[in-house]
């Protein structure tokens, strides 16, 4: 009987981590969240993470919550949004619930773009939050605000414009896994150093932009991408999402899909686990601090980003990216250790996520719970950090694990349900 | 007596290397030949490498010869070429008797547009030839010829609109020194793979290229360097180029300043040593070739781009560039020892270009004769290689030495000049 089910796990094991090798996902569009989201309501608002009520919020995401309801012209202050809030006036519920993801705080709201990624193997479909560095870290001011108008009237609209005409040509998106695989051989490892990603995406949509948009617009971008190295972290993101959907829901696999941080709660998902979160604290990050700032400013660990080292690159790839070494800290000899400690809790090495200092071996890929409670080893995450206040903003970046308590809770649960 | 020699030697290196340490080049133009390059005359042809005359002519340089001179309408067929080279109607020189640099077989002709770099601190100018894969490497079809053609009709006007703009605006040009610093940190060496450096640079100077030049020309540009990873590689050159020049002719140094070959010889200059070649043999590349071709067909080592490996990048920078094995062949573990055994026979560790898997440790610079001489350790240089019949074209890339019998050389001249 134990070998019986030992069996069916290995087995569930093979057919989901086949699915996120297989994956192919592309950026196919942008889209109002309201016209694409599954579960959005004229009133939500979908947040990083496990689910978590208004009072446990943390307050970065708090002042994102805030900076969103001023976006969408719901209130026109913090004391008018947080009345609104407790006057259950917004429905908060996890992107991962809704088939997106978001970066650090993650918010979501209904007239906000989101880039839709479709998985073009598997055939489901995700969407992924811009990233920006006001409201995602808690800003609330104009300034923060501004950066989301920013998003929904200028960049949105002109690379919806340029998707749409690659489609009309023929193309199926833009291919984000080959990006991706080029990035990792470019020293990103895709979580907090995108920079060649961000290269890459703008040498592949550039000229359609410049097709499809007037010249002021195409300024904007080009200056935008330019400009904001972090930009590709949310396809990125989004690719990892619609890949590890993918392998989502397999019966008796003990695959993570999903782990996600919303500032308060550290959440798993696991594959043979349906749609249940298990969860722990959000642990402190250990980092380096911008001047000024220290430990006791930080807010623990938060964002839906984590699914990048979910599906075999951040943390799993620092080998690929020493240079990050210089914004989270710690040494070259740290990065390739860490990078191959995480072979012992993963099923497989990748075979497109490769490093070439390790002579084009695959990154660890498709955490194992099993292996993660039997050996101790906890992924590991590079990551910003937020200050705990809302309206500060990003204070420092460094490496950070997930609680054992979400691993052991899922591993108690998968017994339970598969009786081991 | 022989300490007197050897502190001025000391002194005279200190000098040399903070020039190269301390170089600003910039990119400040793109101007016909005829016009900038100091002794370039209506019927003549500059070239990779030490001097060499037709008949010790490599195949593929000789190819690239005849391909420039159809470029500039002198004759229309190969034999016509050859009639008027061994009639005495052309004039052959090195490039770097000439402050310029050009990849491969390296041929600039009198219409041709090169690259003029600025050296910001130092006040030097150099110039480069523009990186294509057809005549560079011995290509005469009319394929060929079409692909100066692009340069000189639209790729090197928009780029030289775009750098009028920057100008008159105020600024110096494009910052070659910064796109070089951060390319290292994305798997560049800046010699074969200039990936990350070509990407940097579209990103710099798209927009001015798109306020200065119409839609079409943007489109033809942008899918140019979007399409050519190899692009940077010129700018790189001349950038080098820019550098060692500010150390050159620095009585009692004994900086290498030139390495450069033609593919028949292979040639170093010495700071100490004024203008004066060194030379032997060119060296066979140990490489890997693309599919039906092998070291049978391979031409001997050729190209200025050794002047990379001279700056302290190149083969010198091999571990920031692990990606690149895949090209050249290899393990990381030999980028890695490469790269630590430059120490041993330069200067210096540069303050600029420096090695993340090093704990930001800087690439070994300067590439000192005598510690050639002393280790036996002679400078690794990563290169394309050319099939040695002309017409044909790339055939692989690999790994070469310089031969010692040019460190050896130089190092008696130094020894006699200076009475050691």
């Amino acid at each position: 009987m134990a070998e019986d089910i030992k069996s069916k796990i290995e087995s569930a094991n093979k057919v989901a981590i086949q699915k996120v090798l297989s994956s192919r996902p592309f950026l196919v569009d942008v889209k109002p969240a309201i016209e694409v989201l599954p579960g959005m309501k004229k009133r939500s608002i979908f947040h990083a993470g496990p689910p978590v009520d208004w009072k446990r919020m943390c307050g970065p995401m708090k002042g994102a919550v805030v900076a969103t309801m001023i976006f969408e012209k719901w209130v026109n202050s913090w004391d008018e949004a947080v009345k609104m809030v407790e006057d259950g006036g917004v429905d908060l519920s996890p992107n991962h619930d809704h088939d997106a993801v978001g970066p650090m705080a993650g918010v979501i709201s209904p007239s906000m773009p989101v880039f839709v990624v479709k998985n073009d193997k598997h055939g489901n479909t995700n969407y992924g939050r811009i990233v920006e560095n006001k409201v995602q870290f808690g800003g609330y001011d104009r300034q923060a605000i501004e950066s989301l108008e920013f998003w929904s009237t200028v960049l949105a609209p002109a690379i919806g414009k340029a998707l749409g005409k690659i489609k009309r040509e023929g193309g199926k998106g833009i291919d984000l896994k080959s990006i991706m695989a080029r990035a990792l051989y470019m020293g990103d490892e895709l979580h907090n150093r995108p920079v060649a990603g961000t290269a890459l995406f703008a040498m592949t949509i550039m000229s359609h932009v410049i097709e499809t948009s007037d010249r002021d617009q195409v300024l904007k971008v080009i200056d935008y991408l330019a400009s904001n190295e972090i930009f590709f972290l949310c396809l990125a993101m989004a690719a990892c999402k619609a890949t590890m959907n993918a392998a989502s829901n397999t019966e008796y696999s003990t695959l993570v899909t999903v782990m996600a941080r919303n500032g308060t709660d550290f959440g798993i998902k696991v594959s043979g686990l349906g749609n249940k979160w298990f969860t722990g604290p959000s642990g402190m990050v250990r980092g380096m601090y911008f001047p000024g700032f220290g430990e006791k400013d930080a807010n623990p660990d938060m964002g839906d980003s984590a699914i990048t080292e979910t599906t075999g690159v951040g943390g799993f790839a620092l080998a690929d990216s020493p240079a990050i070494l210089s914004l989270v800290g710690g040494t070259a000899e740290d990065a390739l250790k860490y990078t191959k400690q995480m072979r012992e809790i993963t099923m497989t090495l990748n075979d497109t996520f490769l490093i070439p200092i390790f002579d084009f071996q695959g990154t660890g890929t498709g955490i194992d719970i099993r292996k993660v409670v039997k050996t101790g080893i906890l992924p590991i995450i590079d990551t910003a950090i937020a200050h705990k206040e809302p309206g500060i903003g990003m204070i420092g970046a460094g490496l950070v694990n997930p609680p054992m308590e979400a691993f052991k809770g899922a591993l108690r649960e998968f017994a339970s349900k598969y009786k081991l």
